[in-house]
């Protein structure tokens, strides 16, 4: 799409039969429960005693959560999967199976169908995850992915937002504000582009940045840590819309307030040079950037010296009994209130 | 939407946490199985033994599967509710939960939102089913709505389009071409509005029609009159894009071929009088109307019997064994071969 359509295929010419043939193309196998998938009207999947069954769904709108200006399809194909992934890790769940629902507009052809495809199999293979079905219908205007994701947990072994208890550890995984920043140094070469057509771009020294905004990767292998390590986190979300939405939903949902040590937050070197660049505050983009989709838990008190041992989670601050605080510290041991700020389609800063 | 949008409350009011509040204001609890619903990262639900979960998904689009001129939104929330169970009882399974993608375009407000989840809840209600959770997102045009539906069949108890055997009878409940009837009305009355917008469009005598394609009911009960009869179908689907799609689907699933008989297609007289009125072929709306969201099945010619006892099931053919033969035959005894013909929404007949 990103060079015009010119020598493409329109997607007409294969029909609507012929599209659902070939999504059906890149259908992976790897999960036992998968008993039927894709081609009949539904799928249809192997349930056993003692497991549930946990499902979560996450649209992606052209134009809202992501330009095709700047985003190469068979990443978007590989995020869409991420992201969904990433919501049953938040879970404490294993991935197992994607049900993928595409609104394509006129413009889209054959070519960016297949490299999207080809990103949504990768992701598929990746999490070792089976594409059961779907359904794909022509839009007049947006191109949208929507996916339901189901994965499984042992009967009450589900990790709620909920299950914080007063004084535990608030831990993250890797580090905070990486995609934010890579979607500053897009758009603003996007920007540049618009002004100037003929200045190319040069994005390597941020590729770290871009890749975390492009093409983010769930965190699969933070839990199978934490399993090593004997620790059950005792509650969990994953950070979809920033670590300030996080706390507050951890803190909510558990009828507690949150804590954290500015000084603590994991930010990569990467981060911190775009945050130079564009003279921004790091911390902003840490708490409020978004789209990381790093794991925040908490864990009793007496983890902490295991979960030190863990490469990748950080230790960010801990649980407050008192609901309404919701506070960060500074170097200096200064408390300022947190602001519950991230990223909404719906024309509003909240 | 209907009557503009003056006195009305726009959307970004309630912000993204505000929406999925509201949404979640329509949450209805039918299902033992729904351990932890709307609100957490994902839903979590109980699995048992010797059940299967059957998963599928329906897409709708504003301006491809609806027009808001004339289709009222909290008819729109059944509908799209009715769609997926259809797909469900198509496999034989017992629907059970939802799970909820909405893309909201600026012009939708509260008004309208709260419109469309009352037809959502109504229909969960009747279905005794839940909803479990969702997306909600901003969109820069389409109003689109993805929902993925969840049931349970006994292990192996699904029933494929793949299960048809030569010589059986085939089958399908109600009567057909009713919606697609309903949608021509409704399309002329859309038409000759926009000419003459003083013409107050006067639709009683068609309201069956209009039911039909506006507010369409799933045929849980057809279910369970087979289950009552003792008749169990060996190869099924729902009728959602036409009979003769649906004929050809089980047709190639199972190998075989399908041969009609004209003069037993049910119609409604209703339909017959739309036809009548627009001078066309009622057999053309009962072959390629789709939407009616019937359920087309076969048995075995032992079932003959049982079947004439069921009101409101025709048998309407047989299954050839030469998988190349798609057939109708006219009262005269005459065979035509059967087109693939149906609603495509990708810009071709097909």
């Amino acid at each position: 799409m990103e060079k015009g359509n010119e020598n493409k295929t329109p997607l007409h010419v294969l029909g609507e039969a012929g599209i659902h043939q070939r999504i059906r193309e890149f259908s992976a196998s790897n999960r036992p429960e998968t008993i039927l998938g894709q081609g009949d009207d539904a799928a249809v999947l192997r349930q056993a005693q003692g497991k549930e069954t946990v499902v979560t769904k996450d649209l992606l709108v052209e134009g809202v959560h992501f330009d095709l200006m700047y985003c190469p399809l068979h990443h978007l194909g590989y995020k869409a999967v991420s992201v969904n992934v990433s919501d049953l890790i938040g879970m404490g769940a294993e991935p197992a199976h994607i049900v993928l629902g595409l609104g394509l507009p006129p413009k889209f052809t054959v070519e960016a169908l297949d490299a999207f495809m080809e990103g949504v199999r990768l992701a598929c293979n990746r999490y070792r995850i089976d594409l059961v079905g779907g359904d794909t219908v022509a839009t007049l205007h947006d191109f949208f992915i929507s996916i339901t994701a189901l994965g499984y947990v042992n009967a009450g072994e589900g990790i709620l937002q909920s299950g914080a208890q007063k004084n535990e550890l608030l831990c993250v995984s890797g580090n905070l504000g990486a995609a934010y920043a890579g979607f500053l140094m897009l758009d603003r070469e996007r920007r540049i582009f618009l002004e100037n057509p003929d200045v190319q771009p040069d994005l390597s020294e941020h590729a770290y940045v871009l890749e975390r905004q492009l093409k983010p990767e769930a965190r699969t292998d933070i839990w199978d840590q934490l399993n090593r390590a004997g620790i059950r986190p005792t509650s969990m979300t994953d950070v979809s819309d920033g670590l300030s939405k996080g706390c507050f939903m951890i803190g909510r949902a558990s009828g507690l307030g949150v804590r954290i040590d500015l000084e603590r937050l994991p930010i990569h070197p990467a981060t911190l040079k775009v945050a130079e660049e564009l003279k921004m505050d790091p911390y902003h983009l840490a708490l409020h950037g978004g789209e990381d989709y790093e794991i925040l838990f908490t864990i009793p008190l007496e983890s902490y010296s295991a979960i030190e041992n863990i490469e990748d989670v950080t230790v960010i601050g801990f649980m407050e009994e008192d609901p309404q605080v919701f506070q960060m510290i500074d170097r200096s041991g200064k408390s300022f209130p947190m602001q519950e700020q991230g990223w909404n389609g719906f024309g509003q800063q909240d």
